[in-house]
């Protein structure tokens, strides 16, 4: 039902989901690639606004009320379908770059320069 | 190899990959919630940096260099990364909330409505 | 009554503007430098959230009804009043820091290597 | 010389020297609207990232290096300059607008009723 396994959920999912959602409502005129762009803009300010008189919060957000988080959980999801929708208008396979950047990221920062070292 | 079936990739699999690879160097105490936060406003930075420029671009980015949607890949990547790992350290389940977060605007955007008229 | 002169308005005068505003309502403690960041990047979102639909849109927004620049008027205002808040509360002197800037720039971009070149 | 008065700097000023800067170098081609907000992000997004990996820092950056706080101020003078710059090409005047958001900012959180009072 939901296209995904243990709970977990496909970037190929998603990004299918957001062309069917955006073609039954006409909206693909609307999804130019700087037009996403700004939405994702605009839904990274709405998470920052989420944090931004909190000061520093621990891991876990244990003092949070189960409202705030669900509102959180919210704003992450819309940075995340703007991200999908953006990388597919770009013609850019994020699936591919993702899996590619890690094996970047693998190589620029070895494990033994790091461990026990400060950033 | 990649965790994924067809050429795609779970939101399941980069948390495990995101948090062995911050585990691996020694770089969870530097992913508070905040701190990757603004990790992926920096990253979002990076994306508008590459349009700039531009002037709006139509999709598929026909006439952009090869080497230049690599580029895009990679920091569109990131900012994926950075959220995959901040939902992570915030507890919120990423995958659970994106598949909500598609019903509720499936239920705030009903296609009755949109298909034929305009935003 | 402005401490401006022929319409125009000082950092100066905008930092002890906002300094006072702070202080009248206690709201010294909650202006930490990476709040104050958090709320100019959501300050920056809302503006996006105004451009995000449109597409290119001209120079002086012709077509745009006055409410709406209106409104635009208050949230590149919103992101100054944080800029220079966050700048006030970081020990940066943004009046220098901007005629430094300016003159760094000038060095970078000499007039005769721009001129008639594209970017 | 710097067009301001005690050490400060007028809004107007930075206004017409953006302009003058622009027209110099034959740019203003480049100035518009949504690619001066896209200038605009990219450069909070290098704000963000001086920020990204240091946790809560006090007022006034107190163990900050001189030369990592001079490349804040530079930082920040980009977002000042691409805000300037894009509220003129927006016709929008910045000045007038950020004295009337202060006068509407009163109104909307007036002092006695946040003075002793949490947020």
């Amino acid at each position: 039902m939901t296209g995904s396994e243990e709970g977990s959920v496909s970037l190929e999912v998603l990004k299918t989901k957001m062309a069917e959602f955006a073609k039954e409502r006409d909206w693909e005129r609307f999804h130019s690639p700087r037009n996403l762009l700004l939405a994702l803009v605009g839904e990274v300010g709405e998470v920052s606004e989420i944090f931004q008189w909190k000061g520093e919060v621990p891991k876990g957000l244990p003092e949070w009320e189960e409202k705030e988080k669900e509102h959180l959980g919210e704003e992450l999801s819309d940075v995340l379908l703007y991200l999908v929708r953006l990388s597919d208008i770009c013609g850019i396979d994020l699936a591919q770059a993702v899996l590619r950047k890690l094996e970047l990221n693998a190589i620029k920062y070895p494990v033994h320069k790091w461990k026990n070292h400060s950033a």
